[in-house]
């Protein structure tokens, strides 16, 4: 993570149509009136952990030193723990449902968590329904306001996390089979498979491709950038987070395959 | 509302793929370099008064001490006036048609009105179609930056403020007549119920309600979390403001029951 | 632009619902963790330049001095350059492909160049499809941080970006013809057409227009705002940028007309 204090991070899937995401915000900055809020994004699908904890790991890298708030919580109200987990410079709270967990092994792993359990940095709250405003937003404000991360609750075995699930690819002779993980804003789809994955099965850049997809079988190009390729080329990238993503010039390539997150993906060296 | 200085809250039907948000935080800036800017949401539906007074009194307690911009105005151009209204350490600024009445009635009534009609402290423009950013922007940028209030413009009577519509429930006979105030990102539905309404009509927490909404009657659970109940089962909450709301565990209700904001919705003891 | 230091202006098309916009504003508060960022908008269709240049040229006057970020870049990997533009107070970065030259045109022309060529400035990146984040944000941050402009790459001559394509009217026989720049928000039309243009023409404030658009005729009426007119009659106004645009009272006129972004209309006095 980059240098910097004062901040934190986040991200929810609470869309931006509500108040929500506002409320929030003014808990956070009410208790910490310094601090930078930084909206990684709140356009996560609803419910949708598996796709704000991929977001919530893409941005990691990148987000600076200070707190990261993360709210997708299916659970709200159940016996689902609240937690804050330390790693290196960063404390990164939210519900314990796999949400943080990609993003915690990419930061290197979490040395102290604990529970959210102390209701003396949670806000009261007529009904238990909106644990991002009333548990915590404020226990992301309480930290950037320098409150000692063991106040906020019992210590816990950082082990007991609910892990996070990533798929795992399936190498076979002269092939890939992977998933989409996720569909950019531009239709671009990432898969989970990384460049060395496919040199492993015979693919080699700059050559052509076999992309099996659904009832589709479609030849594709692994090249250097989206730029290149013309109209209604298939084309394979190697992507700005270091995997690879399927591509068409102009035009977002999910649509035009019928593929979305979690779609069956399969890289192969063509038949002659 | 919570302590802290130099802060500017910000609602609008402005939407955010033009660029009118961004322009008035620039004209805010311009004016007060130094203030905090909440974007409370701009997802209100275009010129939806009713929506963006709910959505503001529903973050009104949460906001933090400052001003509070406000701007849902279908009828910008015409003669109807620009305000802006004290209330503690809260000054509302936005054109006089519901829109602030019912943050205001929540944070206690207003103490001073202003009509907007001071011209120094407005941006010259060819048009008289983007009040946003040439009186209302510009009313809070100068509030902000210390500007005294009755400077903005001569002082009205509190009691020639357009009042806000609450839609009030109807007691019957074991039964309570409401309307959905609100359906979240989640399709969970707002009512403008509170408990001791049920409780009134004969309803207890933990048993069956008869839900009649349209043509439909279904029974519904009154539980304490969303997270309560199974697949398919509809659910009575007491929210997080305190009021009731439908839920489906996992799925939005809204869409399952068919119903909207303004929707009537009927609650009563279930006929055995 | 208004006085000020400190503020980075943000626009994009990258959507808000994956984390791009959040990690490049991330990137920049690492390198300068004081400055301000203003996001413009980043709901600009995606890949659609000319729609972003039109919108950095509406805000671009109000926009505070300091570092303007804009992306819009579907030759993201290709030989297209990177530029910084310097315009007075003014730094504007982003891919020379006309989407910064509208707005350098508006805020007085480009006074020095350089391409950004300097891998310093610049993050390392396993693959070429992010430049926002690898090349454009860290140009802004760098910038807004005190990094001397030229610093970023050789300078080249401004005589050599790409130009901005603003389409121009067509002035006919007691008629204008002009085409549709931007549909906003709530359904108005924006036209590349100022009043003078209308009065050249033969028409005149207060009387009746016909306006041909696709295959229908209607007639309008040059009104001074949009709240004023009765249901359904079809309203001419100068908009809040000095620009005629059409529009309906209180429905979305884009839709009633079927007429959208770069549609053709042409204004005429009517035929008796």
């Amino acid at each position: 993570m980059a240098a910097g204090a004062g901040f934190v991070s986040f991200l929810s899937d609470y869309g931006l149509d509500d108040e929500f995401v506002g409320v929030c915000k003014a808990v956070i900055w009410g208790l910490a009136p310094e601090v930078r809020i930084v909206d990684v994004t709140h356009g996560i699908a609803a419910h949708d952990v598996r796709g704000g904890a991929l977001a919530l790991a893409r941005a990691a890298q990148y987000l600076p030193d200070g707190v990261v708030l993360a709210v997708v919580d299916p659970g709200v109200g159940s016996d689902r723990r609240g937690v804050a987990v330390e790693v290196g410079g960063v404390r990164l709270v939210g519900p314990d449902n796999g949400l943080l967990a990609p993003a915690v092994a990419m930061l290197g792993g979490a040395e102290r968590v604990v529970s959210l359990t102390n209701p003396s940095y949670q806000l009261p709250a007529p009904g238990a329904t909106f644990a991002g405003r009333d548990i915590f937003a404020p226990a992301a404000g309480h930290l950037a306001a320098g409150v000692e991360f063991g106040e906020l609750g019992e210590e816990v075995d950082p082990s007991t996390l609910v892990p996070g699930i990533m798929p795992l690819p399936y190498p076979q002779e002269g092939a890939i089979a992977g998933e989409v993980l996720w569909v950019d804003r531009f239709g671009n789809l990432q898969l989970n498979l990384g460049p060395e994955e496919l040199e492993a099965a015979g693919l080699r850049p700059g050559e052509p491709v076999e992309v099996r997809c659904g009832r589709e079988t479609r030849l594709a190009r692994w090249v250097s950038a989206y730029s290149i390729g013309s109209s209604g080329e298939l084309l394979i990238v190697i992507d700005s987070y270091g995997l690879i993503s399927l591509a068409l010039p102009g035009e977002p390539a999910a649509e035009a395959l019928g593929l979305r997150a979690t779609s069956p993906v399969t890289l192969a060296v063509p038949t002659a």
